[in-house]
């Protein structure tokens, strides 16, 4: 197995240097974390507990039960306009074991590709070594909101492209990909895996499903970041119906059922109405917007508006241009933690991941922090 | 990806046809199910519901919270006198995964080897051959129990073995490894996986962990079958500390972090007494007595007594050969589901697994079904 091509995450080492200045008594703001700050609906929870006390602990069906997968399938079906069966859904624990899945699935050969940008999530290209294929690389610009669209992809597509992977809204960038471009891709004639787990998490715009512009495709997605359910671990996939039995097999094997009563949980998740997750989406927001107001000030441009799921990144190679030694640096001496960007490829060098999940005082305060990092820096540089 | 390698369970269509008679109206008993017929004890139960309403929904660590490693490393302290350090376990959502992740780690060429019994669980070859490996078969005895030695294993053992994979209690037949076996597999100088999942439920007798013997092991383990929390979906893994770094990353890579939540009950379920544990495990123990008294009865005899999980093996070689037409002609005449012996291997032909995770008034009613059957085939074999 490809086991010593999948890489530790960077920003793991941030994240424990972090929890030992916390030990040691330095007041740390956490920006780093890709999670929720806020708790899950209490009606979801409250079905978790009605489920677990009426004694539903049993293993179910390996795909999910089916109210759950009907729910999947309305979902789509309502919010993109797609005709989605519940015999192309299959529930996972978590939308990372699917992406593997869908993987393992599709990738044959070892000479077999996926195409990824660069930089993008960092599990991708660990996953697609995994399961015994070659990452390949397109270098998106932040120009382009680091997204990818046809016209990069095509340079590198050839008769060993399995798939080309999209994430919209995108880790790191928080950036969507438009409608045209989406189109585009779909119609390049290559399965698209479309990771969608952070659709629910758009503000001020619309995303789009990969299942509106063709059934070519494979969809992840799951619960943890819209109904703030991380913990939970639960997720799905909708994959084209000729490829359902296979991964219906793998899961199976591998997984034998997803969690009895989470899967109920998730049924109350999508087809009731949460206020709690309007108001989630509506402080994100805030945080959104006061952190682009406050950018400039920073003398930090973002080119491409991020819309959608809770990050920000940020070009700061003009202050540094080394991203983990930079995110060691603002952690020890403002006590800020972010994502060093190098942990999503070498195209991300230079930036650092900043993640909103965090209150507006914290990151009101970490602003501040970062400005005056960057002012003492931008002092040191001056010639004197 | 070595997916195609990756079988589906036979017994899956054994239990679909065994549904759809259901609803024709026919009265299936489901002998054919791997799972406890048990509720989850409720002091678990209202742990996680606790849990849920405290709003612990977030990721964990993902190797597990602290709590739950201390208290798998004090369970095996505790039972089997090993010194397991909580640095050495790593928490996962099902032993399955767990068995996964361990093969991935230890299978590094396409020539690399890991031993099995023949008959074993069926996933045990799909996983070997999904981590790019070599599932090297031993053939394994009816009168040895089905169970591997270090006489047999010797025979296969070359360098490019990797491990051997033990599972005492074993599925499909019940049946232990006794001590003196164990101590001689640990003593063949290769790492021993062991998979320990039924180790909670053994009668009249008590198993030996792999640990006992050998520090050169991987323990699998979990909370389905002990607990009855099949459809919670924890298992663990303790490893050698020189493999859990590897083990780590491609659990975090892969699976984030097990369920919150879960993880709270499971360590209720391991600090704390359960009075329904024991009271299961009186009721399978007395299931299992009156089948053993039973099969002589239907001439079937079981040459090493099973002491554990909840599985009878039987030779029904004498009636048919051929197990899974057998199985879907005594499920058709006689409403009995059980799982075809061909399922575990090519050594578990002629053989059906019973399992008396199942009432005993449902136990009792199959076994007049399956006198019937078998009094009719002996009717018809005989010469006129």
């Amino acid at each position: 197995m490809n086991t010593d091509k999948v890489k530790p995450f960077i920003v793991m080492d941030i994240l424990e240097r972090a929890l030992r200045l916390e030990k040691e008594g330095s007041p740390i703001i956490h920006l780093e974390i890709g999670e929720p700050d806020f708790r899950t609906p209490q009606s979801i929870i409250d079905e978790a507990v009605e489920s677990l006390k009426k004694g539903q602990t049993h293993y179910t069906d390996s795909r999910g039960i089916i109210e759950l997968r009907n729910a999947i399938a309305s979902y789509y079906s309502k919010n993109y306009g797609v005709n989605v069966s519940e015999e192309q859904v299959l529930v996972t624990m978590g939308s990372s074991p699917g992406l593997l899945l869908v993987l393992s699935a599709i990738i044959d050969s070892q000479s077999d590709e996926v195409i990824i940008g660069n930089p993008c999530y960092p599990c991708y290209p660990n996953f697609i070594n995994f399961a015994g294929g070659i990452p390949r690389y397109v270098e998106t610009s932040e120009e382009e909101g680091f997204q990818l669209n046809a016209r990069i992809i095509k340079k590198v597509l050839n008769k060993r492209t399995r798939a080309v992977l999209i994430n919209s809204p995108s880790n790191p960038s928080g950036t969507l990909i438009g409608r045209e471009d989406m189109k585009e891709i779909a119609g390049l004639g290559v399965p698209v895996i479309s990771d969608e787990i952070y659709h629910g998490l758009v503000y001020d715009d619309k995303p789009h499903s990969i299942l509106e512009f063709t059934d070519n495709a494979f969809v992840l997605n799951g619960f943890s970041k819209l109904f703030a359910m991380t913990g939970w671990r639960l997720g799905y996939i909708i994959a084209p119906k000729e490829f359902v039995r296979k991964i219906h097999v793998l899961l199976q094997n591998f997984f034998i059922s997803p969690n009895s009563f989470v899967q109920r949980a998730a049924v109350t998740a999508l087809n009731e109405e949460h206020p709690e997750v309007e108001e989630m989406k509506k402080r994100y927001d805030a945080r959104r917007r006061f952190l682009l107001e406050k950018m400039p000030e920073l003398g930090i441009k973002i080119p491409v508006e991020p819309k959608g799921a809770f990050y920000l990144f940020i070009n700061m190679s003009h202050i540094n241009k080394d991203s983990y030694n930079l995110a060691i640096d603002i952690l020890e001496k403002e006590g800020v933690a972010m994502t060093p960007g190098i942990d999503f490829g070498s195209r991300g060098e230079g930036f650092l991941r900043l993640s909103y999940a965090n209150s507006i005082e914290n990151i009101s305060e970490a602003v501040r922090r970062l400005k005056n990092y960057i002012e003492a820096k931008e002092t040191l540089q001056k010639p004197s």
